[in-house]
């Protein structure tokens, strides 16, 4: 058996907080790869947004998750000292703590093997647009 | 060198909410593959349960993060909009958002590397019975 | 192509709770396994620790993410059955199973492939003094 490597970047325009669903880039990338069967990983190259895997059917789930989000970690909360970058800085620095900056995904038969309501959201935590980067690792055989 | 890829499924039948200990069929996953060193990753293909490393000595430590999590995202909560599915479903893929869907744990000497106290549990968030899937790949030399 | 496997451990002594910058640790394991291009996977074999990617510039960051988590999950907790380890122990596992045990990270031209302001932290939960063992698996092509 002999295994392969694929590299590649995902770029993604955030409009600001929210979550963005980045899944068919990441199949493109799987697709291109030439894997058929092994792992993909994916990585936020930002502190201040983060990646998660939720429902894909009803848009309320995201709709929820960014309401608790900003319930649990308000926006210009008094306990922080890092502050200089605006009041949702620091509170986007804790929501990406909460959540993920990398994830491994399964490639079965030439695709990223979610399951039937799961795909790959990059969570943008801060209020403005941001330019994101994703770094995607494919390794498997052909 | 040369590596070698095993990927497999585990199944999980849940009795509802509570932690699960998958470790041993993972450890079987993983002396099945015939690697020796390298990685296994755990993907769950659910969005309302997740992937928790935890310590395996006393039970009340998973009795315990389960009562933490009911408090932080107690059922009903009248903040979400997505409540078709019942009072838990919302709040489940909140408790998968703030945990894991996707765990790699390295392979050494045959075997799953955990420390003294760890093992993987799979942490169903619904109330409900549910059967889950667990994919695992496998990636290493003999 | 022929990909290498490389596997390797990081000690940490920490001298209690609070983040511990190991990136440049885990880029000395990277350049000495030789790969140029692939991925690494650190695991931390402890359940009252965890990792976290954040940013490195401003450690009032680090700081901030410490007294969130330490609202969050205040020590003591009347809530906790898992009492015999101290009130700062229970409290340990649930800010390990809120953050990382597990964290992949690309790399590229024989570097972990970090963004500009991103680090990763070993974060002890304990208020006592610890060592710590990581357990590092880089695969890719020289």
């Amino acid at each position: 058996m002999v295994l392969e490597l694929h590299t590649d970047c995902i770029t993604v325009d955030s409009p600001g907080r929210g979550t963005i669903d980045v899944t068919a880039q990441l199949q493109h990338v799987v697709a291109e790869s030439g894997v058929r069967n092994g792992l993909a990983q994916v990585f936020l190259r930002h502190t201040s947004a983060s990646l998660v895997i939720s429902e894909n059917a009803d848009p309320d789930v995201r709709r929820d998750l960014d309401a608790f989000l900003a319930r649990l970690v308000p926006d210009g909360d008094g306990l922080y000292q890092h502050v200089a970058e605006g009041p949702d800085d620091m509170p986007a620095h804790v929501r990406a703590a909460l959540t993920q900056t990398s994830v491994g995904v399964p490639v079965r038969d030439g695709r990223c093997a979610f399951g039937t309501w799961q795909a790959l959201y990059l969570w943008e935590h801060r209020l403005a647009a941001h330019r994101r980067q994703l770094d995607v690792t494919v390794v498997g055989r052909r």
